[in-house]
């Protein structure tokens, strides 16, 4: 790539060179040791004359660059690991460190940083009002703000515009000179054009492999556990595995890949790392593209930088503590939105999370660790690029997944558990069903057909799915004359108007599926009122009745969390008798005995330490 | 204070001199270089000898006490400003550095940091099942997990926690042994009944001067302007001014006091500020209580652990970027919450927010900086600690703000603008206007009062509360025989049902404010699916239409910011035309006019680059 070299700039500071002050004094010690705590080797560019800044900034950059591509050459030298392009789509990532020149104590080389200190405000007003503006505080916002009343300062805004000497920049029409545009690049060197910053020119599709090698055997609803993590993580492994050579996929998360139970992947590509390695240390790898740091924020900014470029990945985190890059996808969501109105910018992989070690079940962890807003911070911002995702076992966290990473300018949030969970569908009812992103399980209700259901149990999320379905089980013993569907969503956006998502129901779809008139009983993983958000404006929205996390909680059994906010199944069939008219009265024993379960429970949890039997061993019997 | 001395413990370790890997290798001059990079002075204490590691880590503590009081007896000696009592409250805050051993170039001391290293999982078992667990990475979470059904893990948990010696802790009856519990202090002394850690126990009443001494005058609604934190900086400066002695509140902000116009407070407690001073530097204080850096996590933190001691605290910010702090304020909110379940707890001082530099006004920095989300946020969480305030004007600023500085354990949120906006109330209709949370606002709506209204037109925030009276003031001239009630809406926990929340309206009060059948119009500050959350539950829930930000506008007019989410007053009348029964078709000519003037805005804006005269210039006639 030839850099085509334009002309330094004349002197054209004038009297500059005094008008400005001095950044004062040599650079910091303490900023000096910040940056080499970080690992870091400074570049100082200091000064106010404009000449030699420009001069000093470009050597500056020079050395930095020379410095990278140093580090990059030992690293390539010192071990022959298959990187050797040095195609743009690897440089400065980081993740080719080796023995470089200033490098740490045990062989990292020292990035270089460029640190550019010049006056605040410079080329700005001196002084404004008799008070020192450039080169102080006061140059941080409108440094003449009086220019529509103050003559003065209308004169001192002309004498600024004037230094730039125009005349000499652009022609008598306005256009720039022959001298300007000589410096303007051409082809993919204009800034708008180099897939550096237009990354997704360069994106490749994902090489997905068939979900059928990773599926989980499914011959009827709930007959086996899995964790679906875990599952997912052999899909993880092979999608890592198929991009070993391209090196376009990676697996970003805060030091939480093996607790999330994704650690498969380890055995396609290790944890980047470049430091000292001990003799117990498993998975780390100069080369490797599991990303792990405990810094939610370093992450987000590591995957961010990322797809950018075009490459594809995942970021997998404990659901509580993504909130800690709330602000930081806010940005990036703007980002997407204003970028998918630009015709010229290509599309970029999607921002994918995975959210696991879910509110539901912190047994260890406790309140601190229970947190499923994100969902909610994610909705309420530009939609149209949001998609939710919740799927209740192995076979659809598999299916949905492969659906993320083969979006584009989305961000996606998907929330599955590691726990084991029941497989309710196999590989092919899991395919249709998330395409669907909501719909009956028949095998779940009573309804036969021949009448509208007396009442709906939906659920969103593994832990209220396996509750609704245990409830639904329950009715089905107590109440057997009721006619009871069972709706599982998986695609949170679907209850939606169609007018407000692209993936939005129809009202026709969704009256049909959710009924206009009878009572809906919605388990759904998160806060209750989520739900309602979505679906006020639907007809049957009176008669929707939403279970979910109420910031009740803290380290228990599992069960204990459901009953603490009134998602168990028990609570639920109480919630149906409740409000099917005319069963209140009719099944007042039934209702009393559900009660009785939750105070037995109460009692048995505090003697025993664990769930009553009838619940741990619970299993779907049809 | 007298500190009881504790006999050294035995040399308890046995084997465990050997059995601990020692942490590898001397202390990194990195993370040395990090910690002097933040002004700090590393102690180290390292090693795996309990009996060694227990002495150092006094002698540290010891060292580092003695550091801090060598501090802060400097910064006494060197200027006699008032400060000595030196009572708990203000030590380790940081607001007395001085030049102290070891401080930088400026003058600066540096505290000391504590660096304790010693093998994770320290006394956990050596190995399990053949691997190396103390000391390396698999000790971070269960070391033995499978002692229900290994027998050979159940031997080492048994010898792991044999190896504490029990029989020398407790007596036969399993009680502690004299020895041990001559080692329990007594009194104020014990962990949760000394002062420092239940620091409510420490509270005094915030002075809060008479709000009518700030109050702009306000003789008729709208005649007047004014910036409405310009005139609550009036009312914190006072509060600084009459805690001079007692020092015991402070105002937090990234960097944003003035940009804010709180800047009055800088007269009486100057930013807090240790470093060098330069001649052109205004308003910094060796022992200023205003405590600027721009960093939303450092102020999130500073306040929350001032609160924890006892002390009073207001956070201002920008309101798109608090989210910064969405994950931290989590888990305050779940630290108060299981708080207040603890008796012996003394109730804190609220966590403050004032957000402004809000969603509406963001003339110069655009999309970035739109975010009203935080509302959302912290109403997810432990509710009955959360309150919401969107006062529509100065007053009504004041006397939200006097209300929530009066509070304990909650967290208080308050949205209001800076930007020059009409006064609607006086100090004396603010103050019953602000304690009742929501009412009419009679003077501005056209009913009689012998019928109920036609329809209703409600408002939150000071943006919205413009555009509804504007609205209100079309629907005057326009459509003079339609019986418009205004409801401006402070608090917003008000809209949520009385079992909710305790601000929550009954029933009764809600439906005859907002009635069950007339179209309610609202335009809210947010986004504009809260109001729907909030009310979804009330009979009028159907009717009601919502109006807020949606993720639309840039950098553009202030009047722009509202037409691009459709909440300004001419598609309010629209809404209105839209919604009262019978008047689409009789009113179509009105409804065509409003079209109109939103298309004449678009064109005027791009040819003038300021609002159409008839909204600049738009003031309340009644």
């Amino acid at each position: 790539m030839s850099r085509r070299r334009c002309r330094a700039p004349s002197t054209r500071a004038g009297s500059w060179g005094t008008r400005w002050r001095t950044p004062t004094g040599p650079p910091s010690p303490e900023l000096d040791a910040l940056l080499h705590g970080y690992g870091h080797e400074p570049i100082h560019v200091t000064g106010d004359d404009p000449v030699q800044i420009h001069r000093a900034l470009a050597e500056a950059f020079d050395r930095a660059l020379d410095t990278i591509a140093g580090i990059q050459r030992a690293a390539r030298d010192s071990d022959g690991s298959g990187i050797g392009s040095g195609t743009g789509d690897e440089a400065g990532t980081g993740d080719e460190a080796g023995p470089g020149d200033g490098g740490a104590a045990d062989g990292r080389p020292r990035w270089p940083v460029i640190v550019l200190r010049t006056p605040k405000g410079w080329t700005g007003p001196a002084e404004v009002d008799g008070k020192p503006v450039a080169g102080t505080w006061r140059a941080h916002q409108v440094p003449l703000s009086g220019v529509r009343d103050n003559p003065e300062h209308l004169r001192q805004l002309e004498a600024w515009l004037r230094s730039y000497r125009p005349e000499e920049l652009f022609d008598a029409e306005g256009r720039p000179t022959a001298d300007v545009l000589a410096c303007v690049p051409e082809g993919a060197e204009r800034l708008g054009a180099t897939p550096h910053a237009n990354g997704g020119l360069l994106t490749r599709t994902l090489p997905i492999p068939s979900l059928d090698n990773f599926a989980v055997p499914v011959d009827k609803p709930g007959a086996t556990m899995h964790e679906p993590t875990r599952v997912l993580g052999g899909l993880l492994e092979q999608v890592m595995r198929d991009t070993a050579d391209r090196r376009d996929f990676r697996l970003v998360g805060p030091d939480e890949t093996a607790s999330n139970r994704l650690d498969a992947v380890y055995d396609a590509s290790g944890k980047a790392w470049q430091a000292q390695v001990l003799q117990v240390d498993e998975h780390l790898d100069r080369h490797g593209r599991t990303m792990e740091v405990l810094s939610e924020h370093l992450c987000q900014g590591w995957l961010e930088g990322y797809l950018l470029t075009g490459r594809h990945g995942l970021f997998s985190c404990y659901e509580a503590f993504v909130h800690i890059v709330d602000s930081m996808v806010n940005q990036h969501i703007k980002w997407l939105k204003t970028s998918r109105s630009l015709h010229w910018r290509a599309p970029i992989p999607s921002l994918n999370y995975l959210l696991t070690s879910h509110v539901w079940r912190q047994d260890h962890n406790g309140f601190s660790h229970q947190d499923p807003g994100f969902v909610d911070h994610v909705l309420n911002k530009s939609i149209e690029v949001v998609r939710i995702y919740l799927p209740p076992d192995a076979n659809t966290l598999l299916s949905v997944t492969d659906h993320v990473l083969r979006t584009r300018d989305y961000v996606n949030v998907v929330v599955a558990g590691k726990q084991p969970c029941y497989d309710w569908l196999s590989m092919d009812q899991a395919r249709v069903h998330c395409a669907r992103g909501a719909g009956t399980w028949d095998w779940a209700g009573t309804e036969n057909g021949d009448r509208e259901p007396d009442v709906v149990l939906a659920c969103a999320g593994d832990v209220p799915t396996q509750e609704v379905l245990a409830a639904a089980q329950l009715l089905r013993r107590h109440l057997p004359e009721l006619a009871v569907r069972v709706v599982n969503v998986v695609d949170m956006t679907r209850l939606l108007p169609a007018a407000d998502h692209p993936h939005g129901m129809s009202d026709f779809e969704y009256d049909g599926l959710f009924t206009t008139d009878k009572p809906v009983i919605f388990a759904y993983h998160g806060y209750p009122w989520l739900i309602h958000r979505l679906a006020y404006n639907r007809a049957g929205h009176d008669n929707l009745h939403v279970r979910g996390y109420k910031e009740m909680g803290t380290t228990t059994t599992p069960f204990d969390m459901v009953v603490q906010n009134d998602l168990d199944r028990y609570r639920l069939v109480m919630d149906v008798i409740d409000r099917v008219p005319g069963l209140a009265v009719r099944a007042t024993g039934v209702r009393q005995r559900m009660a009785d379960v939750r105070t037995r429970h109460h009692a048995w949890i505090r003697e025993h330490g664990t769930d009553l039997p009838e619940v741990a061993e619970w299993s779907w019997t049809g």
